[in-house]
């Protein structure tokens, strides 16, 4: 007799999807209808990839350099990553701790990998990215969420992170700028948090994938501040790759080996032309395309929280980074993923609800994605004024 | 006091590097020092990208797609796999049944993390292909190797099958044709090993990236005898993308939702750009590419063989697919790891030491792979004759 089970290890259960693709997948459908649709929930930005990484992606091609890289990467684009960090942040990152991977999401599967065992704790910030959990109960680890306040700026004080610091928390997960509250964390606190973690024999995992995209004071990254975290970062958003899937990692001493090990076995090694492209990525060339990109993104910004606010939507705190807007909706439900269903068929407007962020105060708010341009911003706000005013 | 432990998950002890990157660093160094090392080690065919391939993937570039695709690929995509398996396999597989994925490795995570929970064991070939245990270990799983003879054409029959399915058994991997062996399991062998596993209510996971590269008898695959297989394919090997990261899995029923949730958090998605340069790979123009390179190989392995079997390396059966040789060093060395460190000092040929590839009578095997010209496997096996003879 055939039985054809359908078993599913139990963490399957556990991993969620994101909500936001049943409100995408709605969104086309309505789209194919003939529906005008303002894309506020997407985490991609609108813009293309700068010629520069396009034309050095075409000369690769053009040249056969296509075959394997080694697992950690191209050594001339660990050196450019290695320069980068001393140019742009004057911090000494010796290459040799530079890892190059299959997107921030390679990076994060590493790391995790090389630290988490089975009923080991992460620690993370409520609300943050959803798949940052979702890799540590692959991993047979144990996800807790630290609630944080939007009143406080989503500030995580040392005396919070000590009361979920426990025997079994093996690291602690931050992301600055943040998604989805575009939040950054001060140089200060995170140096303080930073010396918890090393003081309990623990290890920082600092998500600075949004790292550039800041507004009104300078970008920074956590070596300024210790070399013992581990650095996820991406070619995705700041440089505009995002389907080129690539990203790097800042591996601390002691782990590289390590990493070398699970890369070569889980990914052989991250996309060849996209590394070659990825060498026209620091460029003065290139990095003038991303200034006049970060600019606008400043312009979206200041559009769109005052008019946000101006709908009825709370905004404690102007994000500084990223390209989110966390907002409450608790002055029009209590329940946010309802809400931003009723949003999309009454108003074709697209956006996130909290729960795809984590659990803390998840119904009471929406992500904005100002990945779109000022007139369609424009729109967005107008269609949300006439249905909710 | 900063303690800067290094915390190291117990995983990580027992995921093991590739021996044969140490001969390749190795290998590396004496061609810096001018060196002519003939590489008989890599998996990676010497042959580039086809035109046909690269320029559609240029012209994806120079159109600037190069944003996310959907997680389990574009759809323009899926329905060329599922046209391919229909015309050059007779068989129907649904496209919403086929995943793209960033590589067989991608494929390989995907399919072990839907079903392997802590203490499952996957039951695989020993020898096989060496990540395979590496992913299961990495899900906290059990590994499981099946030892099979040379003598026997590493033939694995179902008396033998039963012997290593336990209660706690959920799959079992295979691969055809095999790496490190270039075996073939034969169709009816295939089907009752299918059968026995559906019977028990495990899965059958079969490894087809080496799937085209086959001599003397027509290519085959599982989708023939079985859709309750999950089926791992790449366009790596026969279709030369090693360095584009580009695979397949196609998924049976009532595991795809788990696998699209699963691929959303792990990779976001494949290379968007490869995925567009892969809707080429199917053409006429480019299978016609193929079948000369694929008979290249031919010539090779008729070459090699015979002239691996003068030497005194024993080979019990042709290998008559991928382009390996699994041959045995018995007759030189009881150590085959020291035999290919001796061999590449010596003789300046660097072969992959049969550790790589599992346990058993390892020591006694090394692979051959015909990767690179007949020139170059006649320089080596020269080499190698005044060196052993």
């Amino acid at each position: 007799m055939k039985r054809n089970v359908v078993h599913l290890a139990d963490r399957v259960h556990e991993i969620q999807p994101f909500h936001v693709m049943e409100l995408l997948a709605r969104a086309r459908q309505m789209e194919f209808n003939g529906v005008d649709v303002v894309h506020m929930e997407i985490g991609e930005p609108d813009f293309t990839t700068p010629q520069p990484i396009i034309d050095a992606g075409m000369r690769a091609m053009a040249e056969g350099k296509v075959h394997y890289t080694p697992a950690l990467g191209l050594r001339e684009l660990r050196y450019a990553v290695s320069d980068y960090y001393r140019s742009h942040y004057g911090v000494n990152v010796s290459y040799e701790r530079i890892v190059i991977t299959p997107g921030a999401s390679g990076a994060l599967l590493l790391a995790l990998a090389a630290m988490v065992g089975p009923g080991d704790q992460v620690l993370m910030t409520d609300p943050g990215y959803p798949c940052n959990r979702h890799f540590v109960r692959l991993l047979e680890g144990e996800a807790v969420g630290i609630p944080l306040e939007a009143s406080e700026n989503f500030h995580l004080s040392t005396d919070l992170l000590a009361e979920y610091w426990q025997e079994r928390s093996v690291a602690l997960m931050l992301a600055s700028p943040a998604n989805p509250t575009g939040n950054i964390i001060p140089p200060d606190h995170l140096k303080a948090l930073a010396d918890c973690v090393t003081d309990w024999g623990g290890r920082l995992i600092v998500d600075e994938i949004y790292q550039g995209l800041v507004y009104g004071r300078p970008s920074e990254t956590v070596l300024q501040h210790s070399q013992e975290a581990f650095v996820i970062n991406s070619f995705s958003k700041f440089f505009h790759m995002t389907g080129w899937r690539l990203g790097w990692m800042v591996v601390p001493e002691g782990y590289i080996e390590a990493v070398d090990r699970l890369a070569q076995n889980i990914f052989l090694a991250a996309p060849t032309v996209a590394q070659y492209a990825a060498l026209a990525a620091f460029t003065p060339e290139t990095l003038a395309v991303l200034e006049n990109r970060r600019q606008e993104f400043v312009r979206r910004r200041d559009f769109l929280v005052p008019a946000l606010r101006d709908l009825g939507f709370g905004i404690d705190h102007i994000p500084d980074g990223a390209f989110y807007v966390y907002a409450s909706s608790q002055h029009f439900s209590r329940d946010s993923l309802a809400f931003s269903h009723q949003v999309l068929e009454n108003t074709a407007v697209a956006i996130t609800p909290g729960i795809d962020f984590g659990e803390y105060k998840a119904k009471d708010h929406v992500r904005f994605a100002y990945t779109t341009s000022l007139e369609r911003l424009a729109l967005g706000v107008e269609r949300l004024k006439s249905y909710i005013k």
